[in-house]
């Protein structure tokens, strides 16, 4: 038995048939394994150990929304899951089809569909990858989306809409849900619907801001309007060391607070200061902004003033940082090595920051096999940040505790610790599967709202089932 | 038979004595008739004409959250209209009880309920008014919203928030919505759903986002959360005349694509210039920014550089528009004097504005009846901005032709420039009973998901029937 599974839906001939009358589908079992598959650190361990995991039965591959529309009529009247994935860099499950059924690809769906130049207004397919539309952005229009996720390179616009991604840079240009104005947005019945558009608006609710973080649980995103920004003229750099942890972090906050938004502000504990970039273990703080010269010239200022009293480091270590920032190798290693590491990014107000980043450490160390737990200051704004922990555990073989023991114990422990001080669950990582457990806890009677919305928008819940702790009729997923 | 009415409902004494257990009711009938009006120009026009109009049947003043959720169970239970209202500064009808029934009156939900002042978050309830609110801010907190509304004096946290409301220093601060982080919202069945509360979240969709502007006809906001900022430390101001609109817009654009966000940014064209400044009748450009001395210098300099080729006007100016901009007396005099008045604003794309500002003039213009039309920009963004078009009308008493009538074709005529240019039907006033018969032409399919979304939430449709373009199970209003 799996551990993760649902109860797979059986799909007949015909219904096969119908499915590839509408768009390219795959059946070849390799295809559907690693369509099946994202980047969930604890999946990520089961295939390491072996473990069976839930497969789809079936790729489909539309090539434009009218085909994505056909897909979701056709599972629609067969009560067939579809599960929605693209770029599958996800960390949280969200694209595991636990029931089987269909998983929904729309890598095809890719490219620019226009740049209004004058507006710096992009219509983009959802199914496309970070690097190539940031090139293309800066080479043919001068201008850049300014969404930088470590995950760039193997992750979409309409992956980022459905989690409500964030970019290393977010500072200056926002989480992708202040970049969008507008999206097309298929619903499990078939229906096209397009949001928003304008600048702003005052016509009802935002109804782009209502399908943005539904992670394909709502509808599927297809098509995004995002805005632009001119190529950054000027750019500035600084590396500081602070005294320590709670200093930098009040620092900081003054910085934001004062108007300020460098686009990078990262402040590393002592732990990741010494493993990341070699150097002793006291805390480490980057800045980089970019953009107009004279509002960067004032950034500067603005830096340079609160972070007065802190030893300046060497500016390098910025271009270190760029340098290395989308490695990811270390995790592959740690599997290897039969350690279980996962991350966890967590929004708070900045007067309850330094106690969760004690907190969260502290309640991550006190599971048993956990070896080390250590935090960055990610990303910030004028009313908080988002900490980002890392840990890493091995359990003792000798007493017959597991990686995903471990791992569930340590999710439970920093889970509790955040929420209890106030803390957003997820910051930008979004929920999937492995988060699923503790939406009740996180959202209260909100859960109740989004259930609502779910059925009326998704009365068969063919779409995502068994993720963000909705109702699931094919029976709930056995994890945890 | 008045103008707008619905198919009044019955309410029986058991329904008034349940209610009066619950919170303090008024039944007087000058309570009731000041209790069923807002600002909408054509009921102002009504009322001098002596034009009967809709009225509520009970106002119920509940004192906190829980005696709000108590009056809606009540209410939802006996399947009684509820219209929530506060400062009743709309401009769209929106606070207008169609159907009779009960007017929510919020605002002895009032004060400060908590500031957190390290991470300038204030917890507000939703009855209290702008002005006292942001004279407290400055005297006890030395912080500011940065909301400043024409109507701050008269309209309330709740009311900005039901109906995406702008300051006029939104280009700085933001919208309403960008202020907002989290609220206190009762359902129709009288449960307290509490969203949002960090910095920003991935943990579904953004259910904050969903009640902020529907109006009331969702869930009654009864408390925010919101970003505040430390006063402003610096000042500028700088007054120009550039040689065309269409000149000046695209100075502004590059401003804002450069970075920029000058509080106030506000280009009136010539008729506007005239009338409302004395000059003579050419472009005139208005910039007013504050906060941090650096940030604030930055903006001069990008500001100065791209406006180099204007004429330089007085920077007194600005102060004369600072005076005076919250005065609408002219409105009551124009309503007296037999004309019919009203504004109407619009976002956009850049590339769509100058067209918009013509053809929208043009089309007032082609009315019967209407003597002027004029526009000024008001908000602007990186990828557009607001128009805030103004037109009066005076019919000709011979031909029969009603100030009603000519107002319908007027707005009729400025929607359908609008929406054929890519417009948002609107920008910051909201849809109320004026602007619902445009819903389905400005959301489309969207429509159907907000319905879907209303009859989740709303089933039995208590929640201000008659509005944007919903459903409404009591008999649709008649008017238009």
């Amino acid at each position: 038995m799996s551990p993760v599974h649902g109860r797979p839906v059986a799909l007949d001939d015909a219904f096969v048939a119908r499915l590839s009358g509408v768009c390219p589908i795959e059946r070849d079992p390799e295809a559907l394994t690693t369509a099946s598959r994202d980047w969930w650190p604890l999946a990520l361990v089961w295939d390491a150990e072996g473990t069976a995991q839930p497969v789809a039965a079936i790729v489909a591959r539309p090539l434009d929304t009218a085909q994505v529309a056909d897909v979701l009529r056709v599972a629609n009247d067969a009560r067939v899951p579809v599960t929605v994935a693209a770029g599958r860099s996800g960390v949280c499950g969200g694209s595991v089809p636990v029931h089987g059924g269909v998983v929904l690809d729309l890598t095809a769906l890719d490219g620019i569909v226009a740049v209004d130049r004058e507006s710096l207004i992009l219509d983009v397919r959802a199914g496309t990858f970070g690097t190539p539309l940031e090139e293309q952005l800066r080479d043919e229009y001068g201008a850049t989306l300014g969404h930088f996720p470590q995950s760039i390179d193997i992750s979409t616009v309409g992956g980022w809409l459905a989690c409500r991604g964030a970019g290393q840079k977010s500072t200056r240009y926002g989480k992708i849900e202040d970049m969008v104005t507008g999206i097309d947005v298929v619903l499990a019945d078939g229906r096209v619907v397009h949001t928003g558009g304008a600048p702003r608006a005052a016509v009802g609710p935002d109804l782009t801001q209502l399908f943005v973080g539904s992670e394909g649980t709502l509808g599927v995103i297809t098509q995004a309007r995002l805005r632009l920004h001119p190529a950054p003229a000027a750019e500035i750099r600084g590396a500081w060391r602070p005294p320590s942890f709670a200093a930098a972090l009040d620092a900081s906050r003054r910085v934001l607070q004062r108007g300020a938004t460098p686009a990078v502000i990262r402040l590393y504990d002592g732990i990741e200061a010494e493993r990341n970039f070699g150097l002793d273990a006291a805390p480490l703080l980057l800045v980089l902004d970019e953009g107009d010269a004279h509002l960067v010239d004032a950034v500067e200022r603005i830096v340079r003033g609160e972070f007065a009293e802190f030893a300046r480091a060497d500016d390098a270590l910025v271009a270190q940082w760029l340098e290395h920032r989308n490695d990811v190798s270390a995790l592959h290693r740690a599997i290897d090595a039969g350690l279980v590491v996962d991350t966890m990014e967590i929004a708070a107000p900045w007067a309850a920051l330094d106690a969760l980043f004690d907190n969260v450490c502290a309640a991550l160390l006190a599971v048993e096999g956990v070896l080390a737990a250590s935090a960055h200051l990610s990303h910030a704004y004028t009313d908080g940040g988002c900490l980002y922990f890392t840990f890493a555990a091995l359990p003792d073989d000798t007493t017959g505790r597991t990686r995903e023991r471990c791992y569930t114990d340590a999710w439970d422990a920093a889970v509790g610790a955040t929420l209890g001080a106030g803390g957003a669950l997820s910051h930008h990582h979004g929920i999937g599967l492995n988060r699923a457990r503790y939406m009740g806890a996180a959202l209260g009677d909100g859960l109740a709202v989004f259930q609502a919305v779910k059925d009326a928008l998704d009365p068969h819940a063919i779409l995502n089932p068994g993720k963000l702790g909705l109702r699931d009729p094919f029976g709930a997923p056995s994890w945890p």
